[in-house]
């Protein structure tokens, strides 16, 4: 049997502390609700931890995002008080290969914002609006097991145009009640990671305790949970085929990625018998593989 | 007639101050050769400037790009250096519909990662490659006026895994002697600017005199132009669809988006008769127009 | 300046001819309203003509579609009637570099299908229904001079799931009063050819004479417009590159060529110096080139 | 534990017939050497058969294809001979959730060919070529255990231009010592069916013994394997959303469809409570779900 997908599920735990609306609809915080989906639909597939932003680094410690294997980020009010550095690290731990899901007003997150390049922009409306949801790919794995549509009763309006990247896949197209319409839920791959963004739910609506949105989530869990053995970004490589040209010197070659590294004015951080590692412009870190 | 599209040709001139190779090949700088190329193939369609590296700002002062219909992109050495203000505006003028057309090493810019948001790594091999480059769109409009596959005698190699998004438009895909391929030519849309990644020429070959790589970065800067009539990142839209509920009293809204950015943190830069723009999270602006 | 598009309109002229309703919103019939947008907007960039399914040949003979750049399809009641033979040349006229739309009950016309290769199935009401076209690519040259979103204020409804291939670029999304959504305007390419659907407007309504629905179409047929030199269909490749290998006897290829199609079953319709034409599997004609 | 995947393997079965090289290579057909990669590799997860072209209906029966969750298909040589009513039978099936993988010289074949809309050709040269399969999707589940780039010592060479309709997802890009660059991997979705088409092997070598492709096809079978519950294309569908409009009287509904695919020219071919099924325009069986 395979190993259950470690999640993590971090929840900005704003709203759950300042308004007492949120409270009574999710006394556990909307993470813990998400958490509490993950688990009664997924059971012993999954292993789910919770984790918030007063905690320190968010609680997304270099050991928590090395033993997770899917991330998931509820965040709103206080998306500007995100430490860069804890961005940054969650950028690199995607690249890597670690699944990402971007839930609602995450879309203005700064992790979202910058592995997606855009403005992440929308059209808005609070109020009380039916959300339908439509399944506009019905074969993907994401789309199993809910109706088209799916109905919320009241919901806040995101609108089109939603100033995102063409996404790799599109899956739900939401309309609402003053005649707009929403890319709810569409996927993008960047670097070794798999990123599903999915427009519900408010603080303000049950939205998290819905059979069918639980279900699209625990489907996105295991859709973006990365089939791939190792972790690590796409490397720089310097290596041939094998038979094109004479034989290669690896520790010539990996002296020579060393130096120019250094040239180059990158900081080496760490160095294998093939490998050297430096942080860079852009603040990228790039692996070259000899 | 249509106005000429006014056209932006920044080289990062380092090689050319450092490499008598290069000073030889490029005399008048590989930006030099851009621009005449441009100006060869586009004539009155096109108004060309060139700026380097060198100058204050990098020559891309928000006058510079306000004035700019399309950049072109040329760095490789000293990526590092380019200010990250500097960066910061090209990417929002990209955002606001400014084309970009990003050549060769250009991959591993700052700008070109901060609109992929991926680390843009790529297969490398230095020294005398034959590439050929395929079409594989034939019905786009960058690919019209050359033959498949062109050919570039001598040329370093650049091969899979090239780590960006799933492009929107895969047209060219390279081959070397040394059995690599690489999607070389691809278009991506970000915001209301449209991009275009081409991955000829290295500088210390003539690539940039080649009159089909000439014609394709001409046909590049065409379909990247953008056709908007103004300049401007898509907004925040609190506006409704005239006839759907009660009729907006714009000034409130105007002053409660006003609050809400203050209170969010963000810093007011500008306010019209139905829109504010402030700065926030992940050094986004954002406009919202109610 | 460049010659103009030659357009041909086809209209099924059925409910035109039964329905009392259409003659007096439609008087010169459906295909007359396109057309006459076309020249009210596009002017001496195009020459437009009409024909219609009564005509011999339903107006598409080999000669009329050697002379259209682009043709735009509007059937719906008869599509069962449309000859086979000239569904096949269309198909074929498409693949050798014709622009295409085909505009709302199109949707399940036998060319349409036959280029999609699904069902073109969806969602259906009749009735008064207040649609919004919404764009969601703003950059495309297609979205480009109307507003987002377009209003109808009544038409009939066509939802989601839309049974076609992931669209090439997806441009406007519509919703109706019934909360449905539908990917109303979208681009595929099949081979030389580009194709847009538009899904406004049903016979019963005058969407024809909307101004923003006007601009849409005559947008489109800028967009699916060839930019190719000539005509022909993507052939079979036997040519070398240019230095490798030893040279061709491109003679002794052709007749190889030749035996070959004729040993494969193939019907031979044509031979030119360096190449053959045959017909075979599937109604497919195959050129190859050596 | 998940029901294993029925999988069906045809093949043409005619080189294993009449050319002694292909006998000695593939003594038990290529049909057999796939189906027992998919044995080897996936155990228990599968059921695979085998059915040749020499049988009745090729083996392709109603029987078998409803007990068929997925088809690979390799034919070459007589793909004229393939009956039209299995190629149309075939066709739905994958309309209705069928999985698909197309092999190699299949590109040419009615079913491939009526799924794409397009001629699939490509470039072409016999002989011996080394060629190279370089992962461009390196997250896709089908790029999973294989290395970047596999290595095929000798082949015969498929190049570019591929005319396909652009891929849902491009995995694999091949190259070949001549140069020439092919995009040998890629998935398309057509109704509810999975389609992946993948470019090894001619019948001259023995690719479908090396364990990479034999992966990459095992991957294959699960990927386009459905996860939908029921077979059934994609309907037009009358149903309104709960709540919108009066209700509807679902007998009365039924009695309208079955009236209007009649005056329609259709041919009921099924009813049920719900829904009729008719026969119609182009061979498409079309339901009409109220």
């Amino acid at each position: 049997m395979a190993a259950p997908i470690r999640v993590t599920v971090f929840g900005e735990n704003y709203h759950e502390q300042h308004d007492e609306s949120v409270q009574k609809l999710y006394p556990n915080g909307l993470h813990g609700a998400i958490a509490e989906g993950l688990n009664e639909l997924l059971g012993e597939g999954v292993e789910v931890r919770t984790v918030v932003m007063d905690e320190p680094e968010h609680g997304l410690t270099e050991e928590v995002l090395a033993n997770t294997d899917v991330l998931t980020w509820w965040g709103h009010w206080i998306h500007q008080h995100v430490d860069d550095a804890v961005v940054d690290r969650v950028h690199q731990a995607v690249l890597d290969g670690m699944g990402l899901i971007v839930l609602h007003s995450g879309h203005h997150s700064k992790i979202f914002r910058k592995l997606m390049g855009t403005t992440c922009n929308l059209r808005w409306r609070g109020g009380e609006n039916r959300e339908l949801i439509w399944t506009v790919n019905p074969t993907h794995p994401i789309a199993q097991g809910v109706p088209s549509p799916m109905i919320l009763p009241s919901h806040e309006m995101y609108g089109e145009f939603f100033d995102i990247p063409t996404p790799d896949d599109l899956i739900f197209v939401s309309s609402f009640d003053g005649g707009e319409v929403f890319r709810g839920g569409c996927t993008f791959r960047r670097g070794h990671g798999k990123i599903f963004y999915f427009s519900p739910g408010d603080q303000e609506y049950p939205i998290y305790f819905d059979p069918d949105i639980r279900r699209v989530i625990a489907n996105g869990v295991q859709w973006v949970h990365s089939e791939r053995a190792e972790r690590g970004a796409p490397p720089v490589i310097w290596k041939r085929i094998k038979g094109y040209g004479p034989d290669r010197d690896t520790a010539a070659d990996l002296a020579e990625a060393v130096a120019r590294a250094e040239e180059y004015g990158m900081e080496i951080i760490k160095t294998t018998a093939n490998q050297v590692t430096a942080k860079g412009a852009g603040g990228f870190t790039t692996t070259i593989e000899v």
